[in-house]
């Protein structure tokens, strides 16, 4: 990973008709946007859900690579017909979509000569220029042009391969964050913690999450910073909060 | 629900900080999408996630409602200070933000006049003109402006609304779907499927999606079209493309 900068963000494009129809739940957004957060200091700030389809695709991609520092996609860089994130990418940026030399021959050596067949081959073609992202589960290797890294929709193999998606980043200022438990409901701390909110609103993010656990009704309290002294003093101010109303706190 | 019109789509617009840092998986897309096909025969088009960020939400929400049927928002109608999405919407629309008077009849003969807190009667305050969605777990409506449908974040209050959208939707033809699981890999039928999907990409669309059941390698074939007639055609042509290569057919 390269040198350090304050503020870096990211878009994941999900590209599945699967996910869009509530066929299949995805898992890929959590994971990304924990990782990039957690390793790599890189907020998430957006996240697309689209149909396999080349003009939306092309949009999108066009869209998102302006607004943001990073786009991240899923899904569609498979051998099939409805495969075609890497030939649409291409299209959005104008270049040529054709086989990757190194990618063929990860791919011709995986199969072996005689199994490579032209399904096989179609996962060596990529947007002309790409950077391969290795893919130490099912070989066919991603691919990064320009900000757009294209990763597969299986979590299983995208989690294998995410690692190799560092070396391209730049890193950004790492957010920490703080939660409390609390048998509480949120309109009994609503006031009070939107004040806390607002006296910290320059560097300080604050939410409140509802949750049931073994039957009782809770509510979490995470509060988000790139500053630890911040969040230190905001963590103070929501133990005070907490004491006055006699509120229990759940530890866990 | 309303006569029945062909083509009927929507789109969901998640929002929500938690969602988009990777802390919280959501649940509600496949959910909601699963639902609007099945129960209504409306396609969702296109799902974004974004933060808790007014702008972001206004422009958000003037640019989906213009382009789809109808727009799902989920998150943000709750009491605490990062709950704006009410505001944001009487925003977009340009229409006051106030008390809805049913919703604070219902709130307030819920909680009991004494303990109606300026926190809950936040969740009475929507914008003006607001058809209510009712809510049967925790009183607190969600509501309809225009072609959006506020619901509430949390996946097991949601569930328990969503019939009450019902009788605000204009019913689309039914997508059907079929689903052929195979012990192969995609790429041993890549060419010929696609060959299928081209015969018929007028009316059916059909999907390739690798799975790992009990350490075995498999593809699961989904065909979806209003034409149960197509529909069979397709099934057929998969079928005789599985025979052809003596593939095993997974039965679950």
């Amino acid at each position: 990973m390269k040198k350090k900068n304050k503020k870096v963000n990211a878009s994941i494009l999900i590209i599945g008709n699967e996910i869009l129809s509530g066929r299949t739940q995805d898992k890929n957004v959590a994971f990304i946007s924990n990782w990039l957060n957690t390793e790599c200091g890189i907020s998430v700030k957006e996240v697309r859900i689209i149909p396999d389809n080349e003009k939306i695709i092309v949009n999108n991609i066009l869209s998102l690579s302006k607004r943001f520092n990073y786009v991240f996609t899923t899904g569609g860089i498979g051998p099939t017909h409805d495969d075609i994130t890497a030939q649409s990418i291409s299209k959005a940026f104008k270049v040529k979509y054709g086989y990757h030399k190194q990618a063929f021959s990860i791919l011709e050596n995986y199969y072996g000569k005689k199994k490579f067949n032209d399904g096989r081959r179609k996962m060596a073609m990529m947007p002309s220029g790409s950077k391969l992202i290795y893919n130490p589960s099912s070989a066919a290797p991603g691919f990064m042009k320009k900000n757009v890294f294209s990763l597969p929709g299986v979590p299983s193999i995208l989690s294998s391969m995410i690692e190799n998606c560092k070396k391209f980043l730049v890193k950004g200022s790492v957010i920490h964050s703080k939660t409390i438990n609390l048998y509480t409901v949120e309109s009994n701390i609503a006031k009070q913690l939107g004040k806390i909110q607002n006296k910290f609103k320059k560097n300080v993010d604050i939410g409140s999450y509802p949750f049931f656990r073994l039957g009782k009704i809770g509510v979490s309290i995470v509060s988000r910073s790139s500053s630890t002294t911040e969040l230190k003093k905001v963590n103070r101010d929501i133990l005070n909060l907490v004491k006055s109303k006699k509120i229990k706190i759940l530890k866990i």
